[in-house]
């Protein structure tokens, strides 16, 4: 008996759920718009799609989408349901597991909502990949932090400095001793901040404190380009005793992103923007959890999650999920670090905390540490302690009492809804 | 004056429009949740994103997406602005572009609408790319067909045939005189149809054919895959005499493809499957004009389209936007060759040409000749027959009236709504 790879969806549609799902089975396997010579019972059988359960919902009055076909029905069917394919239909290729799980299900007029919620791999197929090299663990053993939350920050302004201004920035926060940095994702290789002189600079600084303390401060240098570029500058870095690498995973895409994890002898910094596109609608696109897989797959270490209370539009359930889903276990994958950031400031540690009961997280705080008001370093320094707080189950006020640092962050960023 | 890269959206706010007009330029060059020292006014000024223009649309009632800022609106403005980034921000890195126009762009709530809509280069920054080596002209030149759109057609069943089933396939095809074969995009390179040996297969019938006939046929042999298979696959259909390779596009993403492309001795057609997910909501995502420049940037020279009448939910005036979008003049860059389908069957060739007045696409029909009841051979000849009538002027049905071919064609899929 063939293995199969499953996914779930939920859906909504103007037809039978039943009929619906056989649609989406067709299209993505054996199917065409009528039936043509050669596609016999036996190939159906051995290499059709399969429903494989259904779970109806609460139906809707009104389409989610536009485009489902013929006219206005009286009401929308939802379920969610879980297809199967035989791993042989795909191979071991993931770009081609894309198209047959996603391609152009989105597309169908028999749908009038869509979205890929969950994948679920077998053992044989996940085995062909090897996945992240580092995640968690390797993160925590290249950082050198054990029992805390990796703490981290973006150089900002996002676009515009110089390589000296952003290794005078890293001088800074290295001296506060922070764990991680991160160039922007609209910070890759312009002309104002060539990338070569960016690593040069920049870890001309983290050497010089990491042969002082023995602490070597992680950047993440944004390397997303194109491949044989990427590749360069992989090495480029790895060279200079850097120990990670960024890259915008959407925009550069899934198969130039494996290519350079396959190489790559540091940890791939995943960013995920350009995310809300294939989000933010309930049905259409594709959740988190599925997301991950994908990229796990491909061999990415870090991935961002958003934050609780962030600045963007995403409720903090959807990223309690998300970071859950880059924990857990998939086959003989390692798990991704999950990546906490968007408008972090360290007053969401205690939530995040409490909802996840891990720590097992890079916190990312941008604003919440360039701008405060006691400089880099005690921004820095407020976040830990706002994440031993979190962890004992002291309220920040009180934590902050004799930890002026945590004090000023509260003072600062503690009013705003963020 | 530095150059500028134009972006062109529509947007749906619950805040006053110059200033999620403001939120949306800021994100997307110097901005962070709060003022971080660096981000000086000379630097704001010369590597800030600008609004260039606001033009007000009808504002709605309801949000379009969930998660805009705060409670409720009265209501959501609408508009479509044109924002404008200074070439030096990027470089010319592709993919940091995307970053940049899209990016974080769609999670933020200060928009409960965003749709990048197309995208305005300078001479400067195109000029850096190549861009398609074909093109419409260059598939004209490889298939010999001057003066009617090419015809081609789709292996399936999509899934499970044999190398030997597909070759004997492409025989009967060619024996009919089919300019253009494609395979599916859900077959890569399977253990059922493996790639070296379905390109062997194939390539040993189009050659026969066109050592006798001088005619050779293109098909497009399904490469997606990681990048180094890619590479490798695109040059054994090169030795073998192939003319075409195909790549799901955004299963592979932007760095591969390019990767691909530059390295590529034949068209690269460009399948675009999980576009639904990115185009479907008319509030979220990107318009085909803005896609298709992104992969003409990369080199791709064939492109679908859809169809008209098609049997995947878009609109018929998206399909003729598309069209003329793959065909307009962007600096440098050679056109893409539209890739019609969907649902085609010939009966769309009279409103397609009525509607764009050109021949200069690719109209692919898959059941529509494999399953036409007088055999592939007699559904090639009809497609052909419905697209001189189309030209022609003159209706299908009377055209029919002394072909048999396109006769059975009518009968057969004339009823049906696609």
């Amino acid at each position: 008996m063939a293995e199969r790879i499953q996914a779930r969806y939920r859906i909504e549609t103007p037809l039978p759920i039943e009929q619906a799902a056989a649609s989406l089975a067709g299209e993505q396997s054996s199917g065409t718009f009528v039936n043509v010579p050669g596609e016999t019972n036996e190939l159906k059988e051995r290499f059709g799609a399969r429903l494989e359960s259904t779970h109806s919902l609460e139906p809707s009055a009104e389409p989610a989408l536009p485009g489902a076909r013929g006219k206005k029905a009286d009401r929308y069917n939802r379920a969610e349901v879980v297809v199967s394919w035989p791993t042989e239909n795909v191979g071991t290729n993931l770009p081609t597991l894309v198209s047959t799980l996603q391609g152009n299900l989105y597309e169908l007029s028999q749908f009038s909502g869509l979205k890929l919620l969950d994948i679920d791999l077998p053992a044989s197929f996940a085995g062909a990949f090897r996945g992240p090299k580092f995640g968690i663990e390797g993160t925590r053993r290249l950082t050198g932090v054990a029992d805390r939350p990796m703490i981290g920050t973006i150089i900002k302004p996002s676009i515009g400095l110089t390589p000296e201004y952003t290794a005078n920035l890293v001088d800074q926060l290295a001296a506060a001793g922070i764990d991680f940095v991160k160039d922007d994702e609209l910070m890759a290789n312009p002309p104002s901040s060539p990338f070569k002189v960016r690593v040069e600079k920049v870890m001309a600084v983290v050497n010089r404190h990491a042969d002082k303390t023995g602490k070597r401060v992680m950047v993440a240098f944004n390397i997303t380009g194109e491949v044989d570029e990427m590749l360069a500058n992989h090495d480029l870095v790895v060279k200079a005793g850097g120990t990670c690498v960024m890259i915008s995973l959407n925009s550069v895409g899934l198969s130039a992103v494996k290519k350079i994890a396959d190489h790559a002898a540091v940890p791939i910094h995943g960013h995920r923007n350009g995310w809300g596109m294939m989000n933010r609608h309930p049905w259409l696109g594709i959740e988190f959890p599925a997301y991950q897989t994908l990229w796990r797959l491909a061999g990415v270490d870090q991935l961002h999650v958003n934050g609780i209370a962030n600045k963007f539009w995403e409720e903090d359930d959807s990223v309690v999920r998300s970071m859950a889903a880059c924990r857990r276990s998939t086959c003989n994958l390692r798990p991704i670090l999950p990546v906490v950031s968007s408008g972090q400031w360290g007053g969401q540690a205690p939530e995040t905390y409490r909802r996840t009961q891990t720590t097992d997280l890079l916190y990312l705080a941008g604003g919440g540490i360039l701008a405060h008001p006691m400089g880099p370093a005690a921004g820095v320094l407020a976040l830990r302690q706002a994440w031993e707080a979190a962890v004992a189950g002291v309220p920040l006020d009180q934590y902050a009492r004799t930890r002026p640092e945590l004090q000023k962050t509260i003072e600062k960023f503690g009013g705003k809804s963020q």
